[in-house]
C-alpha cells in the first residue's frame, strides 16, 4: 500500500474507531459502568471476535494488513501519552501518607494472586496453545504471576475520581495499594520480559536502566522539572513552546524505556509522576487529554481487540481454562485485598469496596498482556482468555461497588453521582 | 521493520522533529518571521538538502524507508486537523461584507500570476527532470499556474491575527481576497489532479463530489451542524463525547475528500468552515490546537522537507529556473496585488502592504506541490524549485511588511508588538 492508500484507510479507521468505542461506551454508562469499560469491549467487538467472525471481507477490508502498523503505533502513542497523564495525576503525597495501611492490602493483593497465578500456570504451560513453546516454565510462572496480580490503577483512579471518593479512607487506601500493586507487577514484567529477550545483557540492560531512569528522574529530573512549573506559573499558561519541551521529554522518555526493552507506558508514566503540579499540570491536562483520550487511546483498544479470538475459547477445555483463571484472578486479588483490609480493621463493607476496585482489572492487563502476545511469550489462546478475564473483571468492579458500598454512602451523602461523561 | 521496531523509531523522530522545528521557529521569531516559517525551513534542513547530505547514515537511520508512511499518515492528519482549525475560524460575515472590493484584488492576484505561470510551465515542460513525463502539456500548465496563484491563506491569516490587524481595512482586504484566491487555486488543482487521473470519470468524481460536498455541508450541513453549537451552550462545554462526534465527521470528511480523488485538507477546511461559531469553537481550538499544531503540524513540514531536494538546485540552468520561478511568482503575485490595490483607491503603504501580504506563499504552496509530487504531475527537481520559492517568498513577506506598513502603523497606535509565542 502506497502512503497516500494508507492514510486513505486511516481516516476510515479512524471513524469506525471513534464511531463504536464512542458508542459502546455510552452504552455502558446507561448500565453505570465507565466509558473506558465500553472502549475496551468495543475494541474486542471490532477484531475477529465479532465483526471478523460476521463479515471478514469487511473486516480485512477496513484493516487491511499494512495498516495494522500504522495502528500500532498510534496506540503506543495513545497509551504512552495516557499513561503519562495518569502519572501527573498521580498524588505522590497522599501516597506517601497512607504507604503502611495501604502495604497490607496492597501485598496480599500482589502475593496471593501472584502465588494462584503461578501456580496455575505451571498447569498451563503443558497445555499446547496458550503459552509459546519458547517459554520457560519460570517465565511462564513469572509472567502469569504478574498479569494475575495487577490492578487497573487508571481505571480505579477514574472510578474513585467520578465516584468523589477521592479524599476519603476508602479512596486513599484504594489508590494507595493500586499504586503499589502495579509498580510491582511492572517490574517482575521487565523481568519477565528481559529474561525473554536474548539472555543476561539485555536482562540487565532492561532492569538497570529502569531503575536507573525511574530513579534519576524522581530524584534530579524532579528538581529540573520544577522549572517548567515556574516557567507557567510566571507566565501563567503554558505556551506551545512549554508544551513542545513536554512533548519532546515525553517522546525521549517512551524512546528510552522502548529502546531498552521495558515499555512505553513505563517511561511515560514515571515522567508524568516527576512533573511539576499546579498549574502546569491542569494546563497539561486540559491540552493534551482531549486528543489522546478521546481518539489516540482507543487506537489501542482497537489493536488490542484486532489480536483477541474469543472464538478459540469455544471448547470444554478452553472454557473450563478460562474459569479457572477467573477464579483465581478473583480469588487471589479480591479475595486477598477483602481480607487484609478486614485484618487491618477495616469494615466489612469497605473492605469488600477495596477488593472489588482492586480486582478490576482493565486498561493495564490489556497493556501487560500485549507486550507478552507481542515479546512471543504468550499465545492467542491464553490473550484471549485472560482479555475476557480483564474484562468481567472490570465489569464486575462497578455493580459490586454499587451494591455493597454505593447505594448505602449515598444514602450517607459521602458518595457523589453515578459515573459523569468520560 | 515490525510494529514495535517502528514504534522506536516512531518516538525518536517524534523528539528530533519536535526540538528541531521548535529551534528553527524560536530563531525564526527572534528575526520577526512567524513560528511557521521556521518549521518550514526546519523540515527542509532534517531532508537531503542538509542533514541528509552532512550526515547521510545518521539521517537513513532515523528514518528509515519503512517509517515514511507512518510519517505520512500523521502528516496528513496533522494538516487535515490544521485546516479543519482553520476553517473554524474563518470568518464568513468578515468575508461577506468585504466581497466586492476584495473581488478586483483576488482577481488580478489570481489572474496575473496563473497567466505568467502558465507561460513559464510552456517552457518548463520541455526541460527534463522538472514535469513528469506523463503530464500532459495542459496539465502541466494548469498545475504552475494553480500553484503561482496560491496564498499562503492560514499562515496571512496567522500574520494580521499577531499584528492585530484583524478589524482594519488592511486585515479585512488581504483576508477575504486570499480566502477567494485560495478557493480557486484549490478548484483549479482538483481539476488538475482528476483530469491527471484516470481520464474523465474521475475528473468528473472529483470535481462533481467535491462541488456536491462542499455545497451541501455549506448549506445543510451547516444547519443540522448548528446542533453541536447548541448542544455545548447547553451543557456550558464541548465533552469528550461531543468531541468524538467532531472527530468523526472530520474523519469521514477528510477520508471522503481524499477517496474521490481532492485532498483531506479540503474536507477539513470546508468541515471546519460550516461548524457553529461562539463557544463551541472556541473549545475545539483549546482542545485540538495544542496537540495538533505544536505535535502533528510539523510532521507535515518534516515529511514535505524529506522529499525537498535543494542540491538539485545547484548548476546554472537549474538556478536560472528557479530565479524565472521566483521573479514570475513575485511579480505575478505580488505586483498584480498591488496595483489592483492602488487602482481600487488604497494609498500606496497599504496596497504594497496587501501584495507582500499576498504574495506570501506558506504552508498552502507545500501542500499543493505536495499533492503534485504524490500524483506524480510533477518531479523532485521542480518540486525543489518551488520549496524554495515558497520558502523565500514566506521569508520577505515580514520584513518587506514591517518595512511598508509596522513601522508607520505603530506609530500611529494602528498595529500591536511584533508576533509573540505561537
Amino acid at each position: 500500500m502506497t502512503g497516500p492508500e494508507l492514510s486513505v484507510a486511516f481516516f476510515l479507521q479512524m471513524f469506525v474507531i471513534l464511531a463504536v468505542c464512542r458508542l459502546v461506551g455510552t452504552i455502558a454508562r446507561k448500565f453505570g459502568q465507565p466509558q473506558v469499560v465500553g472502549e475496551m469491549i468495543a475494541g474486542v467487538l471490532l477484531g475477529p471476535s465479532l465483526f471478523g467472525l460476521m463479515l471478514p471481507e469487511v473486516q480485512q477490508l477496513l484493516f487491511p494488513k499494512e495498516s495494522l502498523k500504522i495502528l500500532y503505533v498510534g496506540a503506543q502513542l495513545g497509551v504512552g501519552l495516557y499513561m503519562f497523564l495518569v502519572g501527573v495525576e498521580f498524588k505522590t503525597e497522599l501516597f506517601r501518607s497512607r504507604i503502611h495501611s495501604a502495604a497490607a492490602v496492597s501485598i496480599s493483593g500482589m502475593l496471593a494472586p501472584f502465588v494462584l497465578g503461578a501456580i496455575l500456570a505451571l498447569w498451563l504451560v503443558k497445555v499446547p496453545g496458550l503459552f509459546s513453546p519458547k517459554a520457560k516454565t519460570y517465565e511462564a510462572v513469572l509472567f502469569l504471576g504478574a498479569a494475575m496480580s495487577i490492578t487497573a490503577f487508571p481505571m480505579l483512579a477514574r472510578i474513585i475520581y467520578e465516584r468523589g471518593l477521592t479524599g476519603t479512607a476508602l479512596g486513599t487506601l484504594a489508590l494507595a495499594a493500586g499504586a503499589i500493586d502495579d509498580a510491582a507487577a511492572w517490574c517482575v514484567l521487565a523481568i519477565v520480559l528481559a529474561s525473554f529477550g536474548a539472555g543476561a545483557a539485555v536482562a540487565v540492560k532492561a532492569i538497570a536502566g529502569g531503575i536507573v531512569y525511574g530513579v534519576i528522574l524522581l530524584t534530579i529530573g524532579r528538581k529540573l522539572l520544577a522549572r517548567l512549573g515556574t516557567a507557567a506559573e510566571c507566565s501563567g499558561k503554558v505556551g506551545p513552546t512549554l508544551l513542545a519541551v513536554v512533548l519532546m521529554l515525553f517522546a525521549v522518555a517512551a524512546w528510552f524505556t522502548d529502546a531498552i526493552g521495558i515499555h512505553a507506558v513505563f517511561g511515560g508514566f514515571i515522567l508524568g509522576v516527576a512533573m511539576p503540579r499546579g498549574l502546569f499540570a491542569r494546563e497539561l491536562q486540559l491540552q493534551l487529554a482531549p486528543f489522546a483520550v478521546v481518539f489516540l487511546l482507543p487506537m489501542f483498544f482497537t489493536f488490542s481487540g484486532l489480536n483477541t479470538r474469543l472464538d478459540m475459547v469455544n471448547n470444554a477445555s478452553m472454557s473450563l481454562i478460562a474459569l479457572a483463571v477467573l477464579a483465581v484472578a478473583c480469588l487471589g486479588k479480591g479475595g486477598a485485598c477483602w481480607a487484609a483490609a478486614r485484618l487491618n480493621g477495616e469494615d466489612n463493607r469497605t473492605a469488600l469496596a477495596v477488593g472489588t476496585l482492586m480486582n478490576a482489572r482493565g486498561l493495564m492487563e490489556l497493556i501487560i498482556i500485549n507486550i507478552g502476545l507481542q515479546k512471543g511469550v504468550i499465545e492467542p489462546g491464553l490473550f484471549s482468555i485472560m482479555v475476557l478475564m480483564a474484562i468481567v473483571t472490570t465489569l464486575m468492579a462497578s455493580p459490586i461497588f454499587e451494591w455493597v458500598y454505593g447505594r448505602h454512602a449515598r444514602k450517607t451523602g459521602q458518595l457523589g453521582d453515578a459515573p459523569v461523561d468520560a
